[in-house]
């Protein structure tokens, strides 16, 4: 991952989360595209199984729980999704992009723009509870270098976050959710993007 | 898998099963979304293939005993089944889940609660035989621990059971089924989720 | 195999099969499931590739040798037939499940109920001739621990059958084919199952 | 392979072909078994790639040249063709099969009996051009063995013929070729079967 | 890759692009075919999973920007577009052929010339961003050699031309973007090829 | 490859082309039949990845060009090609039967005769340029044994050409050529095959 400073928040259906690699913390973008289509799901930047099943699911929750986006269930079988994480040369996997994926989903159809300087992690399942992840001190580390000011993660993981110092926490804002219902209201503005 | 706590019977189309890992008993979720569809069934959750099939086996079951539910079989051709296993990471396997998953399938076809604090394993067979699974000491251990009150187990583990001192039963009430459909009975409730 | 008892003829679609292990001979179960479809098949039960052409040959057989099931050959082109062979963790091959898995795809089509205590074991081909198969002895021991009466064979296992001695025999009635016709003939009873 | 004895002309799409195997020469038997379609190709019997290629090979071949049938090309997309090659559990491949399946498939479309005691075998190509095979002593043993009485062999192959000594080759008939179409007029009988 | 003189634009839908391999820089030609279809994505010359992503993103990213190509979205679901990197023989991967790419499709789609002795480097986005790409002085030589006059490079790659001596840059006009609309505007010509 | 001597131009849709081999320069016939269908490309004859590619890429320029052939480009759309490479049983991969599988595809299509005692070697771009391929020296050789008179090659391969002695190149008549067009040109005839 070349870029660790935080893009801003210009486009709808990008998202920034976090993720904890060999090297250490970084964040990483989600890209969404949403166009007409029959509802297909087009999965691209190198990702593992676990990676695209957090995809599949984040996808199927939104469309059972369309009333929070303000659409229809059946709405989802007029678009195709493509959803891509950069860089392309990396390979990428793992559960704990689940609720970066569904929020970047949900701001894709919607057009919403996403809360500005806010990174997540945290895995979904196909009720919308969010699970904790591991490497939450390297992320946080992470998104304080990248100039990130909130934080969203599953109330399961406050107990990682006791364990930091607080020198590390200062200036970073963190909101502990238990549902993908509680990510949206947390990361989604009214304001629709251009 | 993080949480070893019963969760409650909030959500329609969620049961809970008993597994079996290199470290011990353990319960776990099966979870299901039914959408508008064509008859597909789409399995997340880093599953492998025998348990794979258990779902197919499942879903083939209750189609064509589609009255158990007060459904007609034609109405799975118009449905998209969605059944997820968290934790994403963790990779599962084998024929134990399923009863559980029948059950999660049934309960999210109709929307009927399940029974509280109630736990599940055992292997399903295309009849709807209830075979006997391994594994059932380490799993009632996982039971007591997570705080479930009924247990639904083959006929066939009955001796099982019996091999288990009194004190680690206590508190625990255990129903022996030879087919799907005394699952059923036991495990859905009248009323329906939200 | 954790049951080697014979289970009854209750249902149709379910017929008792003869297998060599690695563990000595064992009874199996093949049960089918046919619902409408537009001709698929569904394996499961961890078949392998030879096993699961023996299936694909049998639905074949049955479609161009429909008349003797009272059938049309258009008929198979309105169904789904599914078929399962428990255990689910146990891997299976091999062609000598041929005959059972026809039998079963017959009655499940038919309704037509299964000759009682009745077991079999023989290769088919696309022309519907029944070939011999290994490990007669350890099948017929099988077969009489699990309580069978009739046990149908190809003409061709004769041989092996007669350098078994006499009291490993006793009780069995066996019925040399050539034919799968002949095998349907045997195996499949007028009254149908509930 | 466990029977060696040649077994008559009575069903249409039956053809006996000449095989080489690490065990010596013998004869094989391929079978078509012709249902209504849309043009599909089934291939069953542990087939490899390269006889697998063959059967599209020749299935190509009659389709583009359905005059040499009575046909017209629009006939094969309302068929299914399904040929499987005995026994099921052993692994077959090459390419010395692809006039015993052209034939096959030629005999299963037009119900035409395939001459008494006949054994074949040859390369086929896209234009009907048919090859020199290897093993040909073996196979010729193979035949006589069997009670073949006529054998059809590329021209080509006359050279390896004519290096067998006599006494293997009496009351062997051979017919050397050199395109499909001279095998078709070999081998199909204007009789029809059953 | 056997030739690494830059040969003209004369044809639509062709573009140069610099790559890096073991034996150093080289300049590579991306071709693409547009013919009617209903979407389809043709992919050839020995791409590895990495470039064949760059080439879904760029088709999905022109797609949903449609109005820089004076299209509209819809039209690209009556299209087939096929893209070959040659030489069939020598594999290729890697995510730095993705403004290449892109500028292809763009040039096939509207049949717009693309600039003169032109050549690029970079990796796209879906949201249309041009990250930057290793091996930039292999690439610069490379392009040099081949008679490349322009060269566009992603903005992040500036400071790795700083570091390369002036003697080897003279005669190169660099152009740096951010984003694939920068790209095509400076490498596609009002004119149209024949 | 058991046949080296050329086959003459009788049928359309086959074309002799030069390949090398781990024993030197052959022969081989790429055969093509063309049937009504959907725009399918079938391939045999145990093809590499990089083979089926050239198929792949010539049916893609012929379509993209086949005002070359007098057709249309939906023309394309109707038929299928079924393109073979005898023997069945060697593995050939490579790019350089490219322009070998454009004429033979070009021939099947218009059912043009190819000119007599030709055969040719050169890998093609979807743009429709011929590059140039190794072992010319070899290939040269095979084709004069198998009694070969005009050979088409790519301009630059006329290098390989002068390094070989006078003598081997005696009684052959060379055709450099840039692009596919020029290679139909000089190898279809006006005169249709039957
Ligand atoms: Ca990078
Ligand atoms: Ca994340
Ligand atoms: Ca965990
Ligand atoms: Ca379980
Ligand atoms: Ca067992
Ligand atoms: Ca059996
Ligand atoms: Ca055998
Ligand atoms: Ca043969
Ligand atoms: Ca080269
Ligand atoms: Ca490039
Ligand atoms: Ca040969
Ligand atoms: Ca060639």
């Amino acid at each position: 991952f070349a870029k660790e400073i935080y893009e801003g928040n210009e486009y709808a259906g990008v998202v920034t989360g976090l993720a904890w690699t060999a090297m250490g913390g970084t964040i990483l973008y989600v890209e969404t595209s949403v166009s007409k289509g029959k509802g297909e799901l087009t999965l691209t930047g190198n990702l593992g199984d676990v990676m695209k099943e957090s995809a599949t699911l984040a996808l199927q929750y939104l469309r059972s729980n369309s009333d929070l986006l303000n659409m229809k269930a059946e709405d989802f079988d007029k678009i195709k999704v493509h959803l891509h994480v950069p860089e392309g040369a990396v390979p990428k996997d793992g559960p704990s992009a689940g609720i970066t994926i569904a929020t970047a989903i949900a701001s894709g159809l919607t057009k919403r723009k996403v809360r500005n300087k806010l990174a997540m992690t945290g895995e979904i399942t196909l009720r919308g509870k969010v699970l904790p992840v591991g490497g939450i001190k390297e992320k946080i580390l992470a998104a304080k270098r990248a100039g990130i000011k909130d934080v969203i993660l599953s109330s399961d993981n406050k107990k990682d976050v006791a364990e930091i110092k607080e020198m590390y926490l200062k200036g970073l804002n963190f909101h502990y959710v238990d549902t993908v219902a509680d990510v949206l209201n947390i990361a989604l503005l009214k304001t629709k993007a251009k």
